[in-house]
């Protein structure tokens, strides 16, 4: 790995008025890599292991929205070099955000990843090209709603199920609440909606997909996910920030069959936190570059009020260029409108799966509610096409 | 489950002027169980299964250490109802840490967890007195260093290891930054070491406790923890942060055998932020809660300067009552001086574990360097005994 290009990270941090960002810079790239004092390492070790700043860049205090005087702010870059990770995604975690994440208002902001990085993660297993092939749609935003809330018998979330495909959505997902209670445990929850599911689309010819929720510690996670393929499921929801983001490799390695919707819970990030990872690495980048096939965020306007640049931010890494990965599906979701879904569709353009919950379920006609916001995404087709190429856009008729 | 009491959870809020801690209280209360608009649900459902706010207690703005008329600050408290939970790791921070960590400007401080639900976590399978028991030490602090940095070949690094032993360190952990690179592949580290630490025991009487660093993706971990006990150590270092935090649990169910180190890298947490897990509920708590049998974290006046007042929180939530379950050793980490032991000692009394890294490695004689920690660790013991009860001590002599 001598050889092999360094990976790159960019942090921001906020300082407090008189502390040096150049020291600092060089603080955090010695943490993540040696972690012992200049001196106690030999030099050999130093010159090939120590991480490098690269750059400090003082951001213009009216642009930080800081208050002059309190704290300024730096976006720093440093290379670490390449023998320091072992082609894993904790140890790749544990570089570019481990100790550091212990310090205060610092956040990290990007990674730039090389090639020889990029091609150890397997990327989506089915991406946007492989969704839309296998539900028959190839060039208008997609649909999903959530079974939910919790409480719900078997029984009621496979009657709630059925209602939905007969609106006509294109993914049905569990509530990530829904886990194993026994009100709807796993196995019987599964078995029951998917059936239902598997009927209403014999009968209507339809092809709408179930992701049932299969987060747990390792162990039980692979043994839902395999119960999710024995009863038919083509994919399943899961949250990195539970299971630890390693999962998502497993799952993608284990059941090639199913694509992966992450969802944020546990995920601990904020658009204008100071620490943390910021949501476009997270969710667009790092989600994707694990296995994931849809990378379910907050969305502007909903219950988290996301900023929309936040938004188109995680858009353009769940959908641009990452190495030789395939595309994921943004799912904006948590208070989505259904009087909004034309707004959205124009806004986030046809490669979007908009997540639809409450809004659909608080209506007294679901069946009804799923159906306008699916006609809105059949007549958003127009207005905003696939950038997906022709090449990979599935054959299936609608 | 239904005749359970709830788990209490309580948050702390930084509100813009205007927002009612009210309405906020009530929506995350809805956010973290129903997640369905008022109305969605069966009244039997949201009276059995909504979150209910106990109570919302303003800050006073100058405690706050907020200027007044930006920001107020308020602390809430919520009860999430028993049957939400299904005795995972994974479920009782998706309800009291899940979508809610995507808010800005809200932070988890603490949990009031009911005896159904402390008994559903294994606790430490060693603790504190276990520990003791193990290295023949019953009544004075103990002193951890740590092998790095990487980059070291297993020769250098048990090489080191003997060195550790020699100056008389009870504990000996692996950097966390060591996994499996090909410069120190994990088999064959721990091999090196485990063999060099047996032998400089065997040569010495003593019984120093080597712990590899186990941490890695499902699968790759248990196959480590495995290794580890082939190797005949008796303890190890994981980052839940990384590999999720039911990790502990299975190692703890797993291997019984090994005494687990809990580092907080990736853990995103620091003792100012406004957003996440509180240090002292993350580390003290919940680490403990799950298995772990040693908790790191970073030490005030070191590295990462966090509050003297933060670590003491966690050594009173590592050592205190929490339901049946062992104590757990506090280790304070990250930057200790070797020339600040007495302090640290006298501060924080004999059931610590002063991890003491760089500043042992980075002199000329490493040997006598741990020597000087450990025989102020030797003589501490007149001002600061353990307390842990005389019947669970450890009656093998020094």
């Amino acid at each position: 790995m001598d050889d092999q290009p360094p990976i790159r990270a960019v942090y921001r941090l906020l300082l407090s008025p008189g502390v040096d960002p150049h020291e600092r810079a060089a603080a955090i790239a010695r943490e993540q890599t040696l972690e012992v004092p200049s001196g106690a390492a030999t030099p050999e070790i130093e010159s090939r292991l120590l991480g490098r700043v690269i750059s400090v860049t003082l951001e213009d205090s009216g642009a930080s929205g800081l208050a002059p005087g309190a704290l300024h702010a730096a976006r720093v870059e440093l290379d670490y070099p390449a023998p320091l990770f072992d082609g894993t995604v904790t140890q790749l975690l544990n570089v570019a955000w481990g100790n550091v994440s212990l310090m205060e208002r610092v956040r990290l902001v990007d990674l730039r990843l090389p090639d020889w990085c990029l091609e150890s993660f397997p990327g989506p297993g089915h991406g946007i090209s492989g969704i839309r092939g296998r539900l028959g749609v190839s060039d208008r935003p997609l649909v999903a709603s959530a079974l939910k809330p919790v409480g719900l018998t078997p029984q009621e979330l496979a009657e709630l199920a059925r209602r939905l495909v007969r609106g006509g959505v294109d993914v049905i997902k569990d509530d990530h609440g829904l886990v194993n209670q026994p009100m709807a445990p796993f196995a019987e929850r599964v078995l029951r909606v998917s059936e239902a599911v598997r009927d209403e689309n014999a009968r209507r010819g339809t092809r709408t997909l179930y992701l049932p929720n299969v987060t747990a510690g390792a162990g039980a996670l692979e043994e839902r996910a395999d119960e999710a393929v024995q009863s038919g499921c083509h994919g399943a929801v899961v949250c990195p920030g539970l299971t630890g983001l390693d999962a998502l490799v497993r799952l993608r390695r284990l059941q090639p069959e199913l694509a992966l919707m992450a969802h944020p819970s546990h995920s601990d990030t904020a658009p204008q936190g100071r620490r943390g990872i910021a949501p476009p690495l997270l969710m667009g980048t790092l989600w994707r570059l694990f296995g994931a096939d849809c990378v379910i965020y907050v969305n502007a306007r909903g219950r988290f009020a996301w900023p929309l640049e936040t938004c188109q931010a995680i858009n353009r890494r769940a959908r641009g260029p990452l190495g030789g990965h395939r595309r994921a599906f943004p799912v904006p979701a948590g208070g989505v409108q259904a009087r909004d879904v034309v707004h959205w569709f124009d806004t986030y353009g046809a490669d979007t799966l908009l997540l639809i919950g409450g809004s659909i379920l608080e209506a007294e006609d679901v069946e009804a509610a799923a159906r306008e916001v699916v006609e809105a995404a059949v007549t958003a087709v127009a207005g905003s096409r696939s950038v997906e190429p022709e090449s990979s856009r599935a054959g299936a008729p609608q």
